[in-house]
C-alpha cells in the first residue's frame, strides 16, 4: 500500500487551502500514491477564533474539493479534518473518500484537546466544538484502517478499540504544538503502534512560526515494531512511504500481545 | 519520595545473589532512600532453565532475606521477584516489604513472557509459570503505589487500571533483552507514565555478556510528563532518585487526561 503523508501549510485563506491540497493530491497520484492523508484543520487555521467563521456543512465546498480531488485521481483520501456545522455544534471532523470520490467515513473527534500549562500554553477546544461519539474504521482493497484525530492518540483505549475492529493502520491527522510535539509525538505514534501491532500515521500542518498557531509539523509513519519509517521537518512536504501490511501478521506471531491480553481480569468494550 | 532503584547482577549462586541484595540495601538506605526496587528474578538467573529448581514458598529463604533487609534497614523493599512455589504452580511473583519487614503487596506476573522472533529470540515463560490474576497496589505515608512485571508493561489495560486504583508511581521489576530492550524499554516506561501521569520505575538485572541471560539492563525512572528522570547504563549500579509526587496533580491539572478519558463511549473495568 502507497501512502503519501501532505504536510502542507495552512493560512487564513481558505481557497488557497483548498488549492494547495488539490496540488498536494496531484501529485501524489502522479507519485503512484494509494492513500493520501491530510493535516488536521487542513482548510481552515487550528485557532478558536477561525473554527465557527470556517465551519462547512458535510457537502459543502471543503467537503466537495475534496470528493472532488479523490475522484479526479482515483486515490484514496482522509481528508484531515476540518471544522464542521451539524446541527447547532461545530464538530473537528475527518472525512475519508474512496478512489471514486465517496465519502467512506467520518470521524467526529472524541476526545477534545484541553489544555493550560501555565504561561505556556492554553488550549480550549471544548470551548467551541462538540465530541464526536463514535470509534471509526473503513475498507479498502489493502484492509480495514482506523482514524483517530489528534488528541484521540493520547487515549490507550481508543487506539485499541480501533485496533481490535480490524483496523491495519491508525490515520491520525494531528496538529500537536511547540510544548507537546518535542515532548510527546514520536512516542505517543511509536508506542500506539508497538501496543497494538498496527501502522501509525500522524499527519501535521507544516510550522509556520509566524502563524496563528505553531504547529510542530513532524508528520510521522511508525511500522508495528515501533521503528519509524518516514519522519518529515518542520516545513511544508510530502513524505512517501510503502506499507508492508503482512508485517502486522508476522509481528503478531513472533511477539503476542492481542492474543495474550488478559480479557478474563479485565475489559475494554465499546459501549 | 527518596528512591533507590538497584540494578544488581544476578548470577547461577542463589546465596551469593541474596548477599548482593543485601549489601545494595544497605548501601540505599545508608543514601537515605525511603524505598529500593530490585530487578526482576533478582535471586535467580532469568531462564526457564533454573525457575523451578529456584522457586521457594512464600516465607523461604529469600522471602526471609527480603523482609529481614527491610526491617534491619528500615526501608520499603519491592523485592524485585522471584520464582515462588504456590501448591503445585511456579509462579514469577514480586513481594514488597514495609520499613518493619512485614509484607504489604504480592504480584503474580500476569502476563507470561512469550516470544518467537525466528533465529533471534525464543522465550516461553507460560511453559514453566502460572500467570497471576490480581492488579496489585499497596499503599505507603507517600501515597499508594502500583506493581508489575516486566511483560505486564506491554499491556495498556493493566497500567490504566493500577492507575485508576490511585497509584502514584508503576514499580515494575524487569529484564528486558537485548532485541526488544533497544526497541522498546524506553518507549513503554516513557509513555506509559506520560498516559496514566504517574511515575514509572524499571528495575533490570545488570548486564552479563556471558550470562545464561543477557539483560538490557538501562534501568528507568521516567516522571508524568514521560521526562527520564535516571537511566541506568548496563553494567550493575544503584541509582538514587527523589521523586516529587505533587507534580501528578499538576499535570494532571495542566494536561487533564484521566479526566478526559470518554467513559461514555468505552469502558475499561478489571474483572
Amino acid at each position: 500500500m502507497k501512502l503519501t503523508v501532505i504536510q502542507m501549510g495552512v493560512g487564513v485563506d481558505k481557497g488557497k487551502n483548498l488549492d494547495v491540497m488539490r496540488h498536494f493530491v496531484r501529485d501524489a497520484a502522479q507519485d503512484g500514491a494509494d492513500i493520501a492523508i491530510l493535516p488536521e484543520m487542513f482548510n481552515c487555521p487550528y485557532s478558536s477564533d477561525y473554527f465557527t467563521d470556517f465551519a462547512e456543512i458535510a457537502g459543502g465546498e471543503s467537503y466537495t474539493a475534496l470528493s472532488q480531488a479523490a475522484s479526479s485521481s482515483g486515490i484514496y483520501i482522509v481528508g484531515g479534518s476540518m471544522p464542521e456545522l451539524d446541527g447547532d455544534n461545530v464538530y473537528n471532523t475527518s472525512f475519508v473518500f474512496d478512489r471514486s470520490g465517496r465519502e467512506i467515513a467520518r470521524h467526529k473527534k472524541v476526545h477534545l484537546f484541553d489544555i493550560d500549562i501555565k504561561g505556556r500554553q492554553r488550549f480550549m477546544e471544548s470551548e467551541t466544538f462538540a465530541a464526536g461519539d463514535d470509534i471509526t474504521v473503513f475498507d479498502t482493497e489493502f484492509g480495514r484502517m482506523g482514524l483517530l484525530i489528534c488528541f484521540d492518540i493520547r487515549f490507550p483505549e481508543i487506539c485499541r478499540l480501533t485496533a481490535l475492529k480490524g483496523a491495519n493502520v491508525l490515520f491520525v491527522p494531528a496538529a500537536f504544538g511547540m510544548i507537546t510535539g518535542p515532548l510527546h509525538w514520536e512516542l505517543l505514534f511509536r508506542l500506539r503502534a508497538v501496543d497494538n501491532q498496527v501502522f501509525t500515521v500522524g499527519a501535521s500542518p507544516a510550522r509556520d512560526e509566524n502563524g496563528v498557531y505553531v504547529s510542530y509539523g513532524n508528520s510521522i509513519v511508525a511500522d508495528p515494531w515501533g521503528k519509524v519509517l518516514y519522519r518529515a521537518n518542520a516545513a511544508e512536504e510530502m513524505g512517501f512511504v510503502e506499507l508492508d501490511l503482512n508485517e502486522i501478521k508476522q509481528v503478531r506471531e513472533q511477539l503476542p500481545l492481542i492474543n495474550a491480553m488478559r480479557n478474563d481480569i479485565y475489559s475494554i468494550e465499546a459501549i
